[in-house]
């Protein structure tokens, strides 16, 4: 059992995923989530919408901070903005996160239902920044091209960072996968 | 109403796809769809588990189809072999079935509860060729890789060849939608 710190929020959020991991998703519920955190579940419910919830809330603000990398890109190459995209979520991948952020995905690769929840965010992200990208000049169909390529390097370089032993930084390694992508696409 | 041709599958599927374009998703039931393929409820179960699997079932022998492609391709280079997959798996996309894929998508595009379905199939998908290319020998971290972008490829020519108004083949499509990536990757 981990030493829950800071404000609720934090403290369920940990707990959730702590419970997840050894229990199942399936079989974890809102009451249990929150004994474990020592608090009601009522102080759950006024922060989540459901169990589901935890894994996925501040998806808004991850999102944004994609979204501002691209714009805060200076050049106009359309891959260059893309990276720029995938830095700037980047900073949300420090190595204090490490080790929750694997434990997170374990939880969603092992339930279907959280692998389609997954899988869509991750869809609505590639929109996004394909309509950013077209809003900073880049051909429409360059632009959905680009964004979801964005994301295929985004998911590669995510479970390189979270393999077990891995030390780079998320930054180094998005550049390693950006080359290898260079390398693969040029045949 | 279209004329239905062909077995009680294809008239279901028909009727389904032509009643969920203009009706929603959510507004029809499987009566619905029985009566209007002129068959009965019990016919439609004998076929499909529920309405929802109307969309997405064949998706077996859709998944069989690019891993066939990526085994049949004679070069050992990544994305040659992906290449090899998409246009093994372009064999289904042929003018004829162009509207239905259009309204299909329609339909999928309109429902939140399609789409994660479709982005899972999709993430499945990339798996299934992440494996093969490793089984022939590319690394695994590159292997992934060119499997995302693979399917980043494959939803940019698809959403494309199913546009209003294009009328090149699904081939000819991938094929331009590789040669940008080429132009994107190289910055």
């Amino acid at each position: 059992m981990a030493r829950w710190e800071g404000g609720a929020p934090d403290r369920l959020r940990a707990a959730a995923i702590d419970l997840f991991a050894t229990r199942g998703f399936d079989a974890t519920t809102v009451a249990d989530i929150a004994a474990a955190a020592g608090l009601t579940e009522r102080t759950f419910f006024r922060h989540y919408i459901d169990k589901r919830e935890v894994l996925f809330q501040g998806q808004d603000v991850f999102e944004q901070a994609f979204v501002d990398g691209l714009y805060d890109t200076d050049s106009d190459d359309p891959m260059a903005m893309v990276r720029g995209a995938l830095a700037g979520a980047g900073a949300w991948f420090d190595d204090e996160r490490r080790p929750t952020s694997r434990t997170r995905q374990l939880v969603i690769d092992a339930n279907e239902g959280l692998r389609e929840r997954e899988r869509l965010k991750l869809g609505t992200l590639a929109e996004r920044l394909a309509d950013a990208l077209a809003h900073r000049g880049v051909d429409p169909a360059s632009a959905v091209l680009a964004a979801e390529t964005g994301m295929a390097v985004f998911h590669t370089a995510f479970v390189t960072w979270i393999a077990e032993g891995e030390t780079r930084s998320f930054t180094e390694v998005l550049d390693d996968v950006l080359s290898r992508l260079r390398n693969l696409a040029a045949g």
